[in-house]
């Protein structure tokens, strides 16, 4: 089995692959090539199998043409101007975000091979005048340009899927934290940075107030999940081939506790509350309190405490 | 105020286009010129003010560039391949259903006079595992290819909006019944010929069961519904740009009734009755249960019967 993972050299897509290396299969299926794409050629991982680092703009449409040149058979499709640059930058966003989905699209529809599809939708889909509760039949409303471009994205993927060009299977992911690394464009930066720096000593601002509600999920769920994604029966999908992934509801609060349970109270002091008006404006279009029931019946998994989003940022971005 | 109609040669478009000549006007600012675009050049409607027909090709970029050499000032987006023809066809679906509404929004941008703009969508959007009554709130889950490129078009006229490119207001037509002209590729065709056909003497074939129910609107009323929907006040709107208009429930059984009500019953005997499994299946896709609960609080019109929809066919449709 050949894959191929888009954002291959951020930091899920690197997660994912090692991942992917220590796992040795998708439904049963050996791999025998992995490809990790992103816009500059990422370092490959170490694996029992060949893995190769491709630089490749998805909004460019012959580039993406080539690299199906020998078909993938399943596509992990991480790669995404996200939503700070995206409302920043129109026209960026729109060719890497809603023309590069649909670049790979066309390019697995061309291949003919029906390859799987794991692509990756964000909670951002959600916003706008909906009920709190966010549920399976709850209308993609988004209130930026990345969660509009992402949506886009969920109804062809969906739609790609009906009409059997592809086997696609889209998760709606939380906030993933704790991010490893340095921060982003993304308005959600700081529900990694506000941990992630204070816990090696740095200072990071929390540019929202400490009562806001955030819908997560640690790294560490994430990747499991997204092989779960690749894995599931075609059968069990149903008429909607995108779903909101589990995740837990924690105020910044909370995880600041949290933090301070695992990790002592050192580094909570080591956080600033400067409010950030263009950040508090996109983040109040988010929405927190959502019920994952179809994902839970396809069997995805849930986290359970933010305190391991602290511990497993701990075990597996800084102390090894 | 300068007026472009896409799909300005349909039987929507010029009913529209008859409507503006007769109107003069919108929200207060009278009509200057109006361009009826279509694939081939259409007739133009007689009006007080400059009426052109012109042949556009929405899923050529350049040209829908060129054709925003002089930038309307208020866009009504008819222009689609419908629902049967884009299922058959995929790529010329994708191309104009999809690229066509893209290449409109980016000449819209690119103009920079925020043009208000008018996007039909359609109830074919819905569809899957919804619970039966549609809300304002529910997800837009289509099972076509046309549903799911009008959806992704929605996505894009409320983020195109939200961004001040342009005041976009996108409505989710009902089945517009009784259509005039010839049956066309639409999955939905039979719902205006089983009745166009036989009040003209000829038969029809209904190819569902006679208990299927139909969400429709008679021209009349969807006309009414375009206009009303340029003039809602931008701030009306909130943080959806689009909302399914109100339409009636009927099954093909009272519509026939109906059309015997009005027309007597010489009609109804030229309908045959063959199953078509095509067409079947992407009509039980449909939905007919709606609560258009947003729409009617902006003002826009109801259907009060389908008789009304058999009368107003044979007065502005035949008898003339």
């Amino acid at each position: 089995m050949r894959v191929l993972i888009t954002g291959g050299g951020g930091f899920l897509g690197v997660k994912l692959a090692k991942a992917l290396a220590a796992k040795g299969e998708i439904r049963g299926e050996p791999i025998t090539h992995l490809i990790q794409a992103d816009l500059f050629q990422p370092e490959p991982v170490e694996a029992g199998f060949t893995v190769e680092g491709l630089a490749l703009d998805i909004g460019d449409r012959a580039a993406v043409d080539a690299a199906f040149a020998t078909p993938p058979d399943c596509i992990f499709h991480l790669a995404a101007v996200v939503s700070g640059q995206a409302e920043a930058e129109f026209d960026i966003g729109l060719r890497v975000n809603l023309m590069g989905t649909i670049n790979l699209l066309e390019a697995m529809r061309a291949a003919g091979n029906k390859p799987i599809l794991v692509y990756t939708s964000s909670v951002a889909v959600y916003g706008g005048e909906i009920p709190d509760m966010i549920e399976d039949w709850t209308i993609l409303n988004p209130q930026t340009s990345y969660g509009a471009q992402k949506a886009a994205g969920e109804l062809l993927v969906t739609d790609y899927s009906r009409k059997g060009f592809i086997d696609g299977r889209g998760l709606r992911l939380p906030t993933v934290t704790v991010r490893p690394g340095k921060p982003n464009a993304a308005a959600s930066s700081f529900m990694s940075s506000i941990f992630r720096e204070p816990l090696q000593g740095e200072e990071a601002n929390c540019p929202v107030s400490e009562d806001y509600p955030i819908w997560n999920s640690a790294p560490r769920t994430v990747v499991k999940n997204l092989v779960h994604a690749a894995e599931v029966p075609e059968e069990d999908w149903g008429q909607n081939r995108c779903l909101a992934i589990p995740g837990q509801t924690n105020t910044v609060r909370e995880m600041v506790d949290a933090m301070t349970e695992v990790a002592g109270t050192n580094a909570a002091g080591r956080i600033t509350w400067k409010p950030d008006p263009f950040v508090q404006k996109i983040c109040d279009g988010w929405r927190a309190h959502l019920n994952p029931a179809k994902a839970l019946r396809l069997g995805f998994h849930q986290d359970s405490g933010f305190t391991d989003n602290i511990r497993w940022f701990l075990e597996d971005d800084i102390r090894k």
